[in-house]
């Protein structure tokens, strides 16, 4: 199985209004809630693929319960989130008429140094029966800043390729620990290197530590530098629609493509295609087959391989 | 026991956010949850001055789970709400630093028939101890537009004094039941009679069956049309702060002087003391005792008693 980490699970909820206005009062008019966090996306669109995916991180309080539950639906998604005193987070995504999201964000609950423990025991088992492992988004309260430093040591010491995705000073200290993959935006790119030069900046978080940086550049598709070569690939249109959650399915096609052995141009143009199928998908961790089926065989990856 | 009836009971939950901006995303800087719905707000305020409360509705899904979880650590409130297959509805508040509000409220769980017909074979059983009812708020989807008329008749027949405090169609259809009292602000008295002057405004509720009614004109105070003559009460200064539940807490007041007997001057001026000190409290269904302490023995009451 594949097994992907979100420390800060939230249950995800969506409003629909007609018009957001502040000091108004608002009926919504409809109501959705589905499992949150990136790595329980990442899981999803696995599923989808055809891989058994297991979700680690944690759960906790009313909203994780009813996270737990809304999970136990999704085929071959396994359930392994450890219990925590605390309780998981709700997001709010406020959508008006035309489309557009106003995001409120709670905090996640404080994690113990006992439940973050438990929660590395637990992990090091799950490294036993995975063929690789993505750590996705950010830190909730009481886990070190250094967490996922730790998590890839462990991995690597297990023999599991392991992938980053995160922001900020996590990032930092995580390629610094030499992940096989770290798949940054633009954003969190020139953050991690000082270089808003995309190419530049790819090579540059590579010597870093990282074996492998893939940045996402939105609607221009993929930037790969990798021990074997290094590549561009891009979508042959640009879709419109939602981009939340295309980041986490671009992810799960070089998860995906990681552990069939595809190579790189193929993973690559997966990521793409998957993205893109993923803009025109209602919800993150959902994807319009019939649009990646037909991207796949469109996206066009330019690059060349390091000789050998 | 006063008994307090909310069919749309919900979670009350607040947000507070830096600045509040239609497409951008917040980070919650704080998140709270209390219990909510017009009836366990009058309910939490009886409780506090004394009287035994019992609070009937419905509550399902994991959010009722929730509600019902903090209802039980409130003293002197009883839980009698009826299960549903569906789930209790959130309201959000997101409060900026200014102290503003922006109010976002789920719709209500539909209401099946067989659970309808449970919660009124519910209310007539609360009825047989209960010296008083409150009917309050909104009906879900599926509760029969005249649902409070027929709780009105109910409460006559077992000889319960009833109070009302509804808007639109089910203050209209409830009204013609006679009930004993309704307690409408300026806008649902308005709205219920066509009249924008206060007090000819009242006059014509009561000529519409109600008993007796008390119009809360808001910083205004209160104005009462009983058999016993009419009064007007006002506050002895303007308080400033977050009316929500100024309403609900004159209800308590009107509930508890009429169950102690209370002459209408004093059970006026308990409603109009207790509303002022709820605007000056943080939340719903509570109250600054030491201002309601000192403004009961301010109001200012000013009317005559009908010739017996």
């Amino acid at each position: 199985m594949i097994l992907t980490v979100t420390l800060n699970t939230a249950l995800d909820v969506t409003y629909r209004v007609r018009e957001l206005t502040p000091h108004a009062s608002h009926r919504v008019t409809e109501v959705t809630e589905r499992p949150g966090g990136k790595g329980l996306n990442v899981a999803r669109v696995l599923a989808a693929l055809g891989h058994e995916a297991t979700i680690t991180g944690f759960a906790g309080g009313a909203t994780g319960r009813e996270l737990q539950e809304r999970l136990a639906d999704t085929t071959r998604v396994v359930d392994a989130l450890v219990p925590i005193a605390g309780s998981t987070r709700r997001t709010v995504a406020v959508v008006d008429a035309q489309g557009d999201a106003t995001q409120l964000n709670e905090p996640g609950p404080a994690i113990t140094p006992a439940e973050w423990a438990a929660f590395q025991e637990a992990y090091e088992d799950l490294l036993g029966s995975a063929s690789a492992v993505a750590l996705c988004g950010s830190l909730p309260p009481g886990v070190p800043v250094g967490a996922y430093a730790g998590l890839i040591r462990t991995a690597r010491s297990a023999n599991v390729p392991v992938l980053l995705d995160t922001s900020g000073e996590p990032l930092r200290r995580g390629v610094a620990a030499r992940p096989d993959l770290v798949k940054p935006n633009a954003e969190e790119l020139a953050e991690l290197t000082g270089s808003h030069e995309p190419s530049r900046a790819t090579r540059d978080a590579r010597r870093r530590g990282a074996h492998t940086v893939v940045a996402s550049l939105g609607a221009e598709g993929l930037l790969a530098h990798t021990a074997e070569g290094h590549w561009r690939a891009r979508p042959p249109r640009r879709v419109h629609g939602n981009p939340t959650g295309a980041g986490d399915s671009a992810v799960a096609g070089l998860l995906s493509g990681l552990v069939e052995r595809l190579p790189w141009p193929e993973r690559l143009a997966r990521a793409v295609a998957l993205s893109a199928a993923t803009v025109l998908a209602p919800a993150a961790g959902e994807f319009d087959r019939r649009v990646y089926e037909e991207l796949v065989e469109q996206v066009t990856v330019v690059g060349e391989a390091t000789a050998a």
